[in-house]
């Protein structure tokens, strides 16, 4: 899984700290009986940030999504901190918005800042009860721990059934200014974002108003974790938020043009990556799986028909059995709600060096079963899709459904 | 799996050729290479029938399917004769059509009718080639061993990765006339029937017109078949067939009243027990599942909402873990595409003879683990949504999710 190259654009370490004046830190409260386990994470500026957020459809939304989206309405789309606790998603609870809002407080007190400065989530279990005395305990602790080396246990108090921390950051200029953003992720199984997605938190040094931060996370969410689908289950938590302290010294974006398409640029690297390693990580994975549509008449065609193909089980059984069963692919096509011409499509299974030809024409044709083999022994596989309907393309990502998946999810609770 | 139990209708055995006039047959031609099983049936009525189908929404659709909807209107809604294969989907093969064709022509020759009065399906692996030749060296047999038992043969020949043939018949009166309707299914994965469902052939000896046959089909159709979802995978190859022959000897019913109703019922009856035995039959089932829908503000939200918590593979997880992790369905009722009001949904989870309410007002409420478990541990399981919005209801069938679904899609092709 290789991180895009793009000229100008250098990946560093340091995830939500790599931006210059933001802190973090992670630790356990006892949310997660495990004492080993981090299940409460902050991230701070030094100084009052631009912030912006997506945040899930669904409509059985968790406490904590209301609260930080009345918070930023609120603060006039500004923020300076995040808490983000696992194992409890403080959802479908009597008391949550309740217990969100007093975690603000807390956090705020703390911080000496404004509660409705305070972005609030929460991942783990829906219908667990929920009490705010584990954050009351923890949080002097949590906040004199902050450091720039704190986005580690930040990332890794996020995690449920993660099995890996996901991080990223990049480097890049504006008029000269050195700028950064980097982001943290969390999300393994119930991933079907929809406008949302799995719980991200982004930071960045660059001076952009709310308003353009907003409009970029917006578009960029449409073709990155909207187009991720681990199991077609649309979280109740999902929220991504982007968080700007203005520190690289760059005049402030308030406006399209050129400075804007860098910073944006930057977002689509870092979510774009966060997404793939989303998608490899998926519950139970054995394989990372990208499907591309090409050829489309559009790009919403695009998206419908890579995400319908990513999503189906039994092409996700097919490739977890290295099985190149690609009349379900085209199955997952037919039932795709886009305007398709089925006669025209073409198909190709590939590994990152290899490729095979199995459709055209929208008719399966003759192709060497042992290549075909070779190719799905690989643990990155790439669904090529052309249309030849257009010029439009789009991207989902995804894995294979394993005996993991099932057993991960038939004892999740306990 | 209790049949539904409505004065006036008895159960009676038969299948496909419990009513008057209908004989059957099922053999092995060499499409599935295991001799001992049937791949080719058969369904034939002494008199020309009044016909109704509906077919798949996939865009990719199996050449029978757009045969049989050919012939159909070549024939004005008549029928005499269904044959259909298993092991090989004819579809997205190039000489698809031509085969599917033949396979009408050659069959129509055998039993002297026309080949626009023959339904033809197929069921199996996608773009595979298929040739005509072991439907044509196996006609003659096929045709001379047709008889009344021969609904166990056909039912047979229809199988894939079904563990249990389903068939289903049903006895009742019009107008003092003794009627009968059975039918016979196959399916097991690749199962989220859309407008349409599996390959499903219905027979009854009613004297009806084509135009009431479909009118009835398709209203059942929706709170049947269509309330099914194995995997969220629709089918290329779906398709339900009705066939009525008259010879119950009852005035013909050319509209609506009291003798169609009689027969609708009828209709019901059977499509919805063959639709619990696909549900509990399901790729891998270790458990059934009943998603129940009550006051809903209108019958197409009961619908949406049965439906999305029957799709969701963590829902179909906990349920084989045994998990009573309500809060999934919660999650699933809220992303359904539907106006649900979540503050007011109440939620039980049952078995045939015990119950427990998990969820209140949108809120978990304590309930006794102990309890749920012993629940779980039944075969047959029963969640119960109530939205307390309205006055209309429907239910949605389903299973759970198991390591054996994962096995056999990973290897359904070999």
């Amino acid at each position: 899984m290789k991180k895009k190259q793009i000229e100008g654009y250098t990946y560093v370490d340091g995830g939500v700290c790599a931006a210059k004046g933001f802190v973090a830190n992670g630790l356990n409260c006892g949310i997660n009986p495990d004492k080993n386990k981090n299940d409460l994470g902050m991230i701070y500026s030094v100084t009052l940030c631009d912030a912006a957020a997506v945040y899930t459809q669904n409509k059985v939304k968790g406490a904590p999504v209301v609260v930080t989206k009345n918070n930023l309405e609120k603060s006039g789309a500004k923020a300076q901190a995040v808490i983000v606790n696992s194992k409890n998603a403080n959802t479908c609870n009597a008391n949550g918005i309740e217990v969100a809002e007093e975690v603000c407080k807390l956090t705020a007190a703390e911080l000496k800042i404004q509660p409705e400065q305070v972005i609030v989530g929460s991942t783990g279990v829906i219908g667990q009860p929920m009490s705010v005395e584990p954050f009351a305990a923890a949080m002097a602790d949590l906040a004199a721990g902050l450091s720039v080396e704190g986005h580690d246990a930040a990332a890794t108090a996020i995690m449920t059934t993660d099995t890996v921390k996901k991080e990223v950051a990049v480097e890049f200029e504006i008029d000269g200014k050195t700028c950064r953003l980097g982001g943290m992720a969390k999300g393994s199984g119930m991933i079907h974002p929809n406008m949302a997605t799995t719980l991200n938190f982004v930071t960045t040094d660059v001076a952009i108003s709310g308003e353009m931060l907003q409009k970029a996370l917006s578009e960029i969410v449409k073709v990155t974790y909207n187009c991720l689908s681990i199991d077609g289950d649309t979280s109740t938590n999902d929220m991504v938020s982007v968080m700007a302290n203005g520190m690289a010294g760059n005049d402030k974006i308030v406006e399209e043009g050129k400075n804007y398409k860098i910073v944006k640029q930057a977002l689509h690297m870092v979510m774009e990556y966060m997404t793939m390693m989303l998608a490899a990580d998926g519950e139970g994975a054995s394989k990372f799986l990208e499907c591309s549509c090409d050829g489309a008449p559009d790009q919403e065609t695009a998206i419908i028909v890579a995400k319908s193909v990513i999503r189906s089980p039994l092409v996700k059984c097919a490739m977890f059995g290295e099985d190149a069963n690609c009349g379900r692919i085209l199955c997952a096509i037919g039932y795709a709600e886009a305007d398709v011409d089925v006669s025209k499509i073409e198909l190709e299974l590939a590994s990152e060096n290899d490729a095979i030809t199995t459709y055209k024409d929208g008719f399966s044709i003759d192709f060497s079963e042992e290549k075909a083999a070779e190719i799905l022994k690989e643990k990155e596989l790439y669904i090529r899709i052309h249309l030849h309907q257009g010029e439009a393309s789009a991207k989902a990502w995804g894995c294979d459904f394993t005996y993991d998946y099932v057993k991960i999810n038939g004892d999740y609770r306990s």
